[in-house]
């Protein structure tokens, strides 16, 4: 059983780098660092048919389900398994099946809101906000969800000025107010060092088999195998642990 | 000889709490870091008489003489001793004595343009830029300059309204855009660890001993501990390599 030892958050507004400061914080290490995109905590709108989806406002708080993600919080940090939900941006609704997600020395949120709820806050051990210039990060949405996503640009502009930019003047960005560290401008080279050296000793200084051993536990390889191993529903299933190939609504 | 492995520059606006950041970030190992304040760099203005020195605006970039804080930044980087001037708050003017500093494995520059020089942030290997509110930044100075320094209210308002605030909009606020860290809100003490055991990591990977081991000076025990001794002409003289007890005009 692993305790995780260094919880951290990533918020930003859409566009803003957290994804990619995620990613690169945490690549020497993967197997140490369990992230969890936000994105996976959206509400679950099995009941609204495919249009009312389309309709929803997913910059909005009231967009994720906060309870459930809470809980799965905690019960990763007291060394708990959770059953991850899984997010299907085509569909605009969460898939039916989950991901089965151990508990890792190092654990990050990341997510536009990943830095907004109070309790949740108390679980993080280092807030970070990626801070990026709104031009810069609508011409990365565009990118991403004109190009990777294939959506209509004429849509993806009109979400961006009535809801996403609203939402993120009045709940993303005053969340910069909880963060310990401020990095600008997406991944920035030198503050991703830092973060990656710092989340390297916690991962190094909490290795996952100590805990095996100490509960005499050596001859339980083949589950410790498994737990090493990507999860199967995995998306792109790399052998990182890394629960959604994309990032925001 | 010591050559720096690593170079800090800490900067931000008056009453943002750069010196206390680089104070709590290099205290547990102070004899492996020189600090340098700008305010050590101001122009010599002895041809100015004192009621002239007063209207000087301390704020705008003109008022450092920037060559002579670069030469000194490159020899110290070249593993050089160098002569820093020092500063007179009451006689707004340079001091006649100076202070001998050695190069030491860290180097922390800190002041409110400490990432305005194109040259000087090039010698630097992590920039960061401390941001807090105006409001609580004024209210740190009038602490400072009334209480501390026992300058007129009045005289501190308008400064800061005539001066202070147009140039830190002009000069100083845009250099967050050179920053690879943000620390919000004065010293976090999040933040503060995380740059504090890296600053740890380059003082003990590079520990001053071992260069004169390498190059067979282990004999030369005098020399070191005079090194290692705070200079004689430092203010407070408390063993920290901290060569101004105060910050910003």
């Amino acid at each position: 059983m692993t305790i995780p030892s260094f919880v951290i958050g990533i918020a930003g507004g859409t566009g803003a780098g957290k994804t990619t400061v995620a990613r690169e914080v945490t690549e020497d290490v993967s197997d140490s660092v369990t992230r969890i995109p936000m994105d996976n905590y959206y509400e679950d709108l099995s009941h609204l048919d495919f249009e009312e989806r389309e309709e929803v406002n997913y910059d909005h708080p009231s967009a994720f389900e906060w309870e459930l993600l809470r809980d799965h919080l905690d019960e990763l940090l007291s060394g708990q398994t959770i059953e991850m939900p899984q997010y299907d941006f085509t569909m605009h609704n969460r898939k039916d099946e989950h991901v089965t997600v151990e508990p890792t020395d190092v654990v990050v949120l990341e997510g536009i809101l990943a830095l907004y709820d109070s309790e949740i806050n108390e679980m993080l051990d280092l807030q970070v906000y990626v801070e990026t210039d709104a031009d810069v990060r609508i011409l990365r949405r565009i990118e991403r969800d004109v190009v990777d996503r294939e959506r209509d640009l004429e849509g993806v502009m009109d979400q961006y000025l009535s809801t996403v930019k609203p939402m993120h003047e009045q709940f993303v960005e005053p969340t910069k107010k909880h963060a310990n560290l401020i990095i600008p401008e997406g991944a920035n080279r030198v503050a991703v060092n830092l973060l990656e050296e710092k989340v390297q000793a916690e991962a190094r200084s909490h290795p996952t088999w100590n805990v095996d051993e100490e509960l005499n536990l050596s001859d339980d390889h083949a589950d410790r195998d498994s737990r090493r191993a990507p999860p199967a529903a995995t998306p792109g299933g790399d052998g990182e642990r890394w629960h959604s190939a994309e990032n925001g609504e």
